[in-house]
């Protein structure tokens, strides 16, 4: 059977690890990713095309910057480009992955509330697929966290994969991404 | 690349049309499929082994048969039979479909509450993916009619991936399926 069809978009929606910081990926997203490689592309690279969204979010991020002094408005530029950069480095992780495995992709980043801009941006680009990799919080820990992956399937206007870490992958405090 | 590892074990819930009762597919799962094939299986159907799960829900089925008398235990049994030949002509539609495809499979039923069922089944088969499909139902009408899907994201101990059906296969009364 000749794969004569479009390429299927792939979208996924990729952080940043909340313990290690950028430019390492989240455990959730790159276990999402591993899984995506290994049991939907398989051996049929040419068969899909990846499109990653890195999502900053504009108040949460510089946090490690507290005890920068911001005197001018090119200190704001250039701790906007220092975040930019540190994107830009996590998003090359997946974009090195899908090049050495032959998969064409494309990545970028948006800024805003990370559920309400991939929602956004599934509008806008309306891939056939969005993958979100999901940390497999219980109701306790939802309640505080809130979950991007949640709002996706709900709202997003494609199909949804969730995929959970694995228990064995699981930090001791799940909030550890 | 070669494609030598075991195959992706994909469990889809299939069920009847809510309109036009068995043994037609109901559209949310007709659709689920359609895409399943499309977009993930593309052109490796060796690649891919499905898992049809049928679950009836016993106080609902035999409805049809308000107006029939039940006298003897072999009433019942013949009542059960027939529900039984239902939903295997149900499952008959997607292993044929497979056949032609050339697509492995498996398919089978179980009775029960269909969003417990499912979920107890995928802890006992462990597939690689449950798709469900899900007929996009809003707030309003979520309260009534429960979603399936909602739960299996939550509580299925694998991958899950969540297939609306489309705006222009949504049928006046979102109830119908």
């Amino acid at each position: 059977m000749a794969d004569s069809s479009a390429p299927t978009r792939v979208m996924m929606a990729v952080n940043e690890s909340s313990l290690k910081g950028y430019p390492h990926p989240s455990i959730s997203c790159r276990t999402a990713f591993d899984w995506t490689l290994s049991k939907l592309v398989r051996s049929n690279p040419g068969g899909f095309h990846f499109l990653f969204l890195h999502v900053q979010v504009p108040d949460e991020d510089g946090f490690d910057d507290m005890d920068s002094i911001y005197a001018s408005p090119a200190d704001f530029d250039q701790m906007k480009q220092r975040d930019k950069i540190r994107g830009l480095h996590l998003l090359e992780y997946f974009v090195n992955q899908c090049h050495q495995i032959g998969i064409k992709c494309e990545a970028w980043i948006r800024h805003g509330d990370p559920k309400e801009v991939i929602c956004s941006e599934v509008k806008r680009v309306q891939p056939d697929l969005l993958v979100v990799g999901s940390r497999g919080l219980g109701p306790f820990q939802r309640v505080f966290v809130g979950t991007v992956s949640e709002f996706c399937v709900k709202h997003a206007e494609c199909p949804v994969i969730t995929i959970k870490r694995k228990a064995t992958e699981a930090p001791q405090d799940p909030i550890d991404d």
